[in-house]
């Protein structure tokens, strides 16, 4: 009988990503996974994740709909880049400052790993689509709404890479709203 | 003793689409793809593609020294979004009017395969990386650099998916600059 794990899913995305980042990602077992993770069995490990890849990109959809719902609550007055920068406030406060050694971690593993790189790929075109279509429905033209959720999924990015790696007391809000800033600014540069 | 086999990348890669097209990706097999392509053998498959994936991504290297070398080329007097605009150009001219119908059998299989679109993805960021790195040495900021890559990438797949699907005359190079000209209307509805 399956017992309850308590935040099970949770300890196995933590120990996943602390064995990549100890042993590298191909070498790492499920069931490595799972024990590292205070005694979790590898059938535990399978009905929270498809497969070893799939813990690094656990948080895809509820990410998904995070943006989503920040756009479409947006109000009525907002431009597009306004609503796209209040998905981005949205999403980076789910990164508190307890997630940012893993963020750091994670980083580095992906950084090693041709296929990890194409799944991280994946999901970052997910999120856009995501902006994209919640843009959609606010009646933003499609290439407006395309081109403001890439914007957007890029100063998330931007930022959420200075603060993963920095010592800086900044939280990643603080890092989004300047990476958008720093965008506009560029945007300006274009020609 | 190898045999040369004239034209056997180019027959390999159409033998490849034909095949998915028909019976699918995932039940398509190396063997069958060499024989496909005019009784070619598994080795000399294997000569130019390290799997059944990679035959789909064969341009990937040849469309980054295309845009490296026309951003490269470019005038001093260019802005960065005209670069980026020359480099588009350039990568289109490739697509002659020949392709057009495996650019479509293609576009169609890989929306049937996650995996393939993960790979995809990755071919669509590397372009964006080759021109980036190409505007960095023309000396564009960064931030400019990365957003013009952004652009002008955005406006090759726009024009890429209406190409390959669409009875239109156009070419390709017509296309994309009309891509990128209402990616530049866009821009402008952003706040």
């Amino acid at each position: 009988m399956a017992r309850w794990e308590p935040n099970a899913r949770e300890r196995l995305v933590r120990a996943a990503i602390d064995l990549f980042a100890e042993q590298g990602y191909d070498a790492t077992t499920v069931n490595e996974i799972a024990e590292r993770a205070g005694g979790l069995t590898k059938t535990t490990f399978f009905r929270h994740f498809s497969d070893k890849r799939e813990v690094l990109y656990a948080g895809q959809e509820l990410h998904g709909r995070i943006v989503s719902d920040a756009i479409g609550g947006a109000p009525d007055s907002a431009t597009p880049l306004q609503m796209v920068a209040s998905a981005v406030d949205e999403l980076a406060a789910v990164f508190t400052e307890d997630r940012r050694e893993m963020a750091g971690k994670l980083r580095k593993v992906i950084a090693e790993s041709a296929e990890l790189q194409e799944r991280a790929a994946f999901k970052r075109a997910a999120l856009v689509g995501a902006m994209t279509a919640a843009l959609r429905e606010r009646r933003v033209p499609e290439l407006v709404a395309e081109l403001a959720a890439e914007l957007g999924t890029r100063a998330f990015y931007g930022a959420f890479g200075r603060w993963a790696v920095a010592e800086d007391p900044r939280t990643l809000v603080e890092h989004a709203r300047q990476a958008f800033g720093e965008l506009r600014a560029a945007m300006s540069e274009l020609e």
